[in-house]
């Protein structure tokens, strides 16, 4: 899995601004800001797309539930006038724009507030993209601010337009809860595309490691930290949400928002469990690694230990005293021979005995 | 113990769907979906293979209690009329159908709800093997449903049929509970059945550790992970459960579960013990196989160092020099024989006082 | 220490028996079982040993306090009948005959339960044993549960023949208390046991380690991370215990459980001290060995580099060529010693100034 | 980055001190002690320096709000006249002046006090530099103690003039909240700056570890374990603030200090992932050094073992036996070539087959 | 730092004995048990000598308060008397005398009770010594327990009587608070201390790492882990004391109180930083320490690598067969020369073309 662009001037240029000023801080998207209204109820289902603010006004002053849309966070004036329309909170503009924000749930009295960092695939299938996600949960509208243009809801709005579950029927508190289940699949889905990758990782171990099976689990330890860092803060969001008692959440609700609540607790688990695993394997390919390198050097040096002594002896006949009687004698040299293989047989024997070799 | 087949392509076909969609995620069973009803009270006890849901509910008009148990989860739509019937919450359903569920209690306004994963051995007594169990307790009604038509409560169905223990003359919240004490009694033996391998493998290091020890070490470790897995929230859930307050639950019946709880809680006490024993196991298994290796080492530079020094003074007198006395003394030969000797000695002297040999 | 018996045939036995079924788990034990009745108050001190629960029964309602103790738990039926006269809950004594409970401390109605694990050494002063106890406090009496006839108790009851402390002027629940305090004492004694050997180790470490003593770090934390798995749960249990507010439990003797809670926080304490030196002083042991070992082979290691070169320059005037002109100079032979000699220096120097040797 | 001045000497001096004594423990700074009040409402925005404290208490009478800024805090006599003016508590100039001060929130019945260390880097943008800041909230006026003249609330200062924000339109308890925002948006700046350093150090340990690598991962460590050690309490401080309940906080501002709260749990954070990321970069280090070294005695290793049996067999025909039949040979010279050439290639190809090479 | 002696017979002893029964545990002091009552208010101080507890009741019953301070805890007898004239309960007492306590607070219905450990250094300025101290606060006195006699509170008794500070003119808790704060003061200079030892050790790490610089290491880790030994608890205590509500306590003692219980806050965190830098140095020593021993092993080795094959080549060249060409020629001895000098150069500059060396 490749690595995300990191940015790293962000904080640098809100050092001399006063709080809740709104300024975007992601990367620049290619499509500009667009406004999709969905408006729905159980029997309406029409989507628009807006060009104008008052365009989007005329919609949610409708009886039916309004769904608006944004995507692309670039257009800071455009949105400061929506926040005033919709009166939300400076803060909360501050925390829709600052993408690098860490997903919470927020009761302000007029809005429930949820933002949170939604994983997916590239179309690669492989590489892990992530943007960060903002609903705004009102009377009879829902905001959701998107940083691209993205096509992860497209199968919500497909089952809405087909009616499909309940959220035609439901308040658009239970829309709010259906974006964030999405969410919570998709993080299920990415832990489960983890696991598989740990039975690559454990066959490669078997039968072929090498230092690149090293780096290979460390990068996925890193994203498994990454995926941790974003999924442990958005269950406690849920936990709160689970708990709030707005007026603006109907009780039916709560119960689904309890089992997303467990489900992002059963990600978490499995990331945890995947987490260990790769330790676990970790220390296998190490202490697999150490013992290798031992038997190769211990056999190494086992040869040369068997032909040490034996350079000697040769050596030592190889010396040129005149007085030498073990030269003149006639088997001497078979002697030799006789001598040095019976004592590399006594080492052998000795070592096996060991059981160093 | 071999691994469970580990099915990684869930959440994918999830996707898509609304929340509390029924989808069976697990493997398909050999059987299909089948309905025993079990109608008792303290005078009666009958079994009864149903057909349609129909004649289910006949029983569960009469006065007696009933409990019904549905083996296989594949018959989606009969199960999807049965949670009808059963007025069963769909979020209830969705639960009971995915069976990578994490380990709750759940309590529905008119139902108690309980999901766990059951741990057993297949007949050969050593592979583990596990099914998702949802318990749904109603006013006087019972519904189980297991994976696979299996004999986990045959020995429960034995003793209600003798009328043994208290499961006849009490509700059908104490059933509920018996059949959580049958799987704690499964944890706490699975847990003994760990615990007396590690006998074997404290054995197997003391006489004749092989790498393979060190490989069944992580084996356990990561079944132990596994079980503890589960193990830990069914602690949880086993506490929530004791304190809940549902009317559908009798005051005698809570001492049973807090017992049920500690039982848990034991089962938990061993398997961080055991683990604990495991992690200890492995490092002395590591520091034994370091301090072998570098005993080989040692003794084999030992020897290399010994004679290196020789084979230097062998050399010595094996060069051409025509200059060389001690070439043409008498007692050449002698004395550096002599000389090697008493070095050799004094080498090994040295190293014993030193501890390295 | 030497290592309790694992008993691993409990709960397979237990798998088909409804819950609270009572059936003893433990060893058989020598002697069968008695029952001891000690009659007290501020002017009497009584001991009688009943045959037959009538008899027991016949003190029980006589106005003083009686503290019935029963040593060995295999008469099973006996056990049940005592519990139905003494109106124990099922589930109370199902926990008194499975001797592998986890310490805790029930409020029932008409009881207070508590079961815990005492530990003592065996008459060699070295071997640690353990038995489980439970004592039951109801209204005017006390029940206590022993596996073995043993003399835990025996001082407790000189003390209260004599009239020594508070035991005789206060109620049954003050005896409770003091029950536990003895099995505290014990704990810290053996805990301060467990430290003086400490001492022991630091010494042999010093000293002369070997790899025995590794092995005997293992074991002193074996038995610390046991005893530590008894003691945890006894803390809890006591300090709820304290916080129990049965009518049973007179306020003035409260705050004395409070101190027996404090004492087990004390043990636990100084038991995880215990563990953590222990942990430091293995790796002080592994970095020692580790270096002493470092330091034999680079010494090792250190001769061969300082004749391999020599050994070379021996070897070239070994050579046979016709035409090898240093061969025929008058000092060749000396010159070469020298050079040798100013090589060897040379390296010596060398190392000495990088610090290797 | 290098590292602060470390003071040691401080609680000596304060040993025989009562509780509460004021005493001035940081070093000592180059400008006096100096008071700025900046007077301010809605409309107006002023900023005096004062000589004396009269001339402050004219200011704080007025019915504008008073910020009085006090620089270097080492004129304890002028510090304690102003703590009587203001009736600040004893133990709250005591914290002031000890500025070795654990982050804190004190509610005192006439004010709120906060403080905290204040992080920022030196003009060079590498070295870090930290100070101590107090801020006392009273009913209209908010005193704040820096221990050097610094620039730190300049870019507040010159929003305040402009009129940007909320500040001048609120009370001083928003100015209070906006200094903190200050200081946390300070922290996230730096804890940005740390990350970026990470980077240059993967970089690093894929192109070239040294040594120097590993000390600098290890300042890096310690200087994030020194940040969050201020870091941690400042947090915990903020919640603290954001629950209290003091007539001095409006309700507005309470939002905002959540978010202050959020912004700190952000840090702490991206803090802890930076250290989980050093720890696993020294462990990619710590294994390919290990890996490296393997590499290379590995093979110095395999070279040395090819030689030796080479050199025995060159030995054996050095010897000077009388009757050696080889060396009377025509073609035993170049058999012993082909013999050698021979050996070798077995020996490579054998180790290529066992993967050690 | 040394280590002071360690009794290891306490508990024996208590073993039969009541609970509550006092008995001193500690080591015999050389002075016998004195009795110093400090007689003051607004306008009095007075020291006085006593030598019976009737005098100590005469100064008791006087409008003032009285701080009785007891030093040496041998004479058993007269403190159970002086524990029924103050109506101390007996486990009181029994925590008093017991040495070995864990710091801990107690609110009897009489007196506010607290034992701690105060640690300062011997007169070397170098050693650590450490005894229990127990204060008792009443109604209008408070009673101190020391093991030796000491000048810990001189400093104290000097401010007393010089009038400075509160403790003149408020309650016996005020003196309370203040004894406890003098102790957190010590706590704090040690923590110091200790960190001072930190740039030393850190010094000598970078200049000459012995194995001693490793013992010193493991020695501050056993000194501070002893220490947070004696604060965590203590800590606890603090936090416990200002929270309790007895009428013994002022309501402006408590803000103190909280002070005090900073102060140990800040003790524990200095302490931690410091056992982690201890961890973080001890890391760095052995990585330093495997480093430059493989940097040894492995040039020592590439020495032995070079010289093998030249020791080969020369060996070839020994060998005596009849017909070998090179050893005829002219300039064979030469050429071998050239041969073996390029192969060293070839050696040497693929060597450092690894990175070998």
């Amino acid at each position: 899995m490749k690595r995300r662009h990191r940015h790293t001037k962000t904080n640098v240029m809100k050092l001399g601004m006063p709080p809740g000023t709104p300024m975007y801080v992601g990367e620049a998207s290619a499509s500009p800001t667009s406004l999709t209204v969905v408006e729905y109820d159980a029997n309406l289902y029409e989507v628009v797309q807006c060009r104008t603010l008052e365009e989007v006004d005329s919609y949610r002053k409708s009886p039916t539930t309004t769904w608006l849309n944004i995507d692309g966070l670039e257009d800071v004036p455009l949105l400061e006038r929506l926040a005033k329309r919709f009166q939300l909170h400076p803060l909360l503009l501050e925390d829709v724009l600052n993408t690098r924000q860490r997903p919470k749930f927020e009761d302000y009295p007029e809005h429930l507030f949820f933002v949170f960092r939604m994983y997916s695939f590239e179309p690669d299938g492989e590489t892990l993209k992530s943007e960060q996600l903002s609903l705004v949960l009102g009377k009879d509208y829902l905001l959701s601010f998107q940083e691209e243009k993205g096509d992860i809801y497209d199968m919500l709005r497909e089952r809405m337009r087909l009616g499909k579950g309940r959220v035609r029927t439901s308040g658009p508190d239970y829309l709010f809860y259906a974006m964030l289940d999405v969410a919570m699949d998709y993080y299920l889905l990415i832990v489960e595309h983890f696991e598989a990758h740990l039975d690559h990782i454990e066959e490669e171990l078997l039968t072929n490691p090498t230092e690149r099976t090293l780096q290979k689990m460390y990068e996925h330890r890193r994203d498994a930290v990454e995926l941790r860092r974003s999924l442990l803060p958005l269950r406690e969001a849920l936990s709160q949400f689970a708990r709030c008692e707005s007026p603006l959440l109907q009780p039916e609700t709560r119960l689904y928002i309890r089992d997303a609540c467990d489900h992002a607790q059963r990600a978490l688990d499995a990331l945890d469990h995947y987490r260990e695993s790769i330790a676990t394997l970790t220390e296998i390919y190490l202490s697999t690694m150490s013992e290798r390198m031992n038997q190769v050097i211990k056999r190494l040096t086992l040869v040369a230990t068997i032909f040490i002594p034996l350079t000697f002896v040769v050596g030592v006949y190889g010396m040129n005293f005149d007085y030498m009687p073990e030269l003149r004698w006639k088997y001497g040299y078979l002697a030799v021979w006789i001598a040095m293989i019976t004592l590399v047989t006594a080492m052998l024997l000795y070592f096996k005995k060991r059981r160093w070799i």
